[in-house]
């Protein structure tokens, strides 16, 4: 088994954090972004897509997108779970991971590829030739905002995103922050929740993964 | 329990498609979309996003988002199973549904909303007022085009999208080629698995619900 990872990426980092929580150790072969390796021959044969993180099974299958990979290793080792242990919760993480997934991480990556110089004629993620979109960046600019008003508004009463358990939702959110850092849209200073519930999540051990 | 419902719309008919599979039939409350009922006041109240489906459990909580809903009844019902039966078949069937989504549904949304002069300033689903933007428009066409030819390249030697059973990816894979059918966008002759595939899914009683 092998994680094909990018350690500057925000996607394989979901993966890396995830498996940290489950103390869960596998080798790992950087695929070099700014290289374009992930658009190179050998690995679009194994990931049409030309996206990072991808994992490799034993029996020489390979897993592409990081939450179908961290539901591989939430059903082989499901304890601490990340993604629910009662159909109720398994539902409210899933639905906030989702959430914060289509309202923070992706407008988040909108806003940079369509914006920075590094990036042009790849406004998309992957082997697609596109031109970057002004209207999306800003569009990605307008959304962050908003996603970081409602998150604050969401964490009003609670420790983690989806409750009272870390979960990974919490995850996509960390990253997502962290990714927006990148375009200088970052929390305001009376989103005072959602600064709170960053300290928390960023001291943990795993954000370092 | 209750679903809101608006039977046009895609997002909830996936719901709808998966209860009918499972056989499982829920009281169900239209929220009428043309009308701008998701974003008035009261709805805003149950579910600040403004979209649906939006799922009202008996202890009166929430839950929003298609796949967080299905995960919901996968659970409770595990049988047919829709989302995979051990661990590798869950994480292959969250890859398939989740390229299919990114790549198939949301596409099909973004030059659906962005081009139709219905929603002019409602370029994005919910509450948000948000200018149409051609360039999104031009960039979902470029990529449903690219999804139907990859789509097609998967099911070469496939029944179904993520293998030989049903499942929740095939539900996605339909709504976002009915969907993208909105703006006239659909699989060339050529592209005979894709299209093999489609008569299948759409045949099943549940393509109706």
């Amino acid at each position: 088994m092998k994680l094909y990872d990018y350690a500057m990426a925000p996607n394989p980092r979901r993966v890396r954090i995830f498996l940290a929580e489950k103390g869960i150790e596998i080798p790992v072969e950087q695929v070099d972004l700014r290289e374009r390796q992930n658009v190179g021959d050998d690995y679009l044969a194994i990931n049409q897509y030309g996206t990072v993180p991808l994992l490799e099974l034993d029996n020489g299958k390979h897993i592409c997108e990081s939450i179908a990979i961290c539901r591989y290793f939430e059903a082989v080792q499901p304890d601490p779970a990340l993604m629910g242990s009662d159909p109720e919760e398994q539902a409210r993480i899933e639905m906030f991971q989702r959430l914060v997934e289509l309202n923070g991480l992706m407008p988040a990556g909108e806003a940079f590829r369509n914006s920075h110089p590094a990036f042009e004629g790849r406004g998309m993620a992957g082997p697609l030739t596109m031109a970057q979109s002004p209207d999306l960046a800003e569009r990605g600019t307008i959304r962050v905002g908003k996603f970081f008003e409602k998150l604050d508004n969401e964490l009003k009463n609670k420790e983690f995103i989806a409750g009272d358990k870390y979960s990974i939702a919490d995850i996509t959110g960390l990253v997502a922050i962290d990714f927006a850092g990148w375009s200088k849209l970052v929390p305001t200073d009376s989103q005072v929740n959602l600064k709170a519930w960053y300290d928390r999540v960023n001291a943990r051990p795993s954000a370092k993964a």
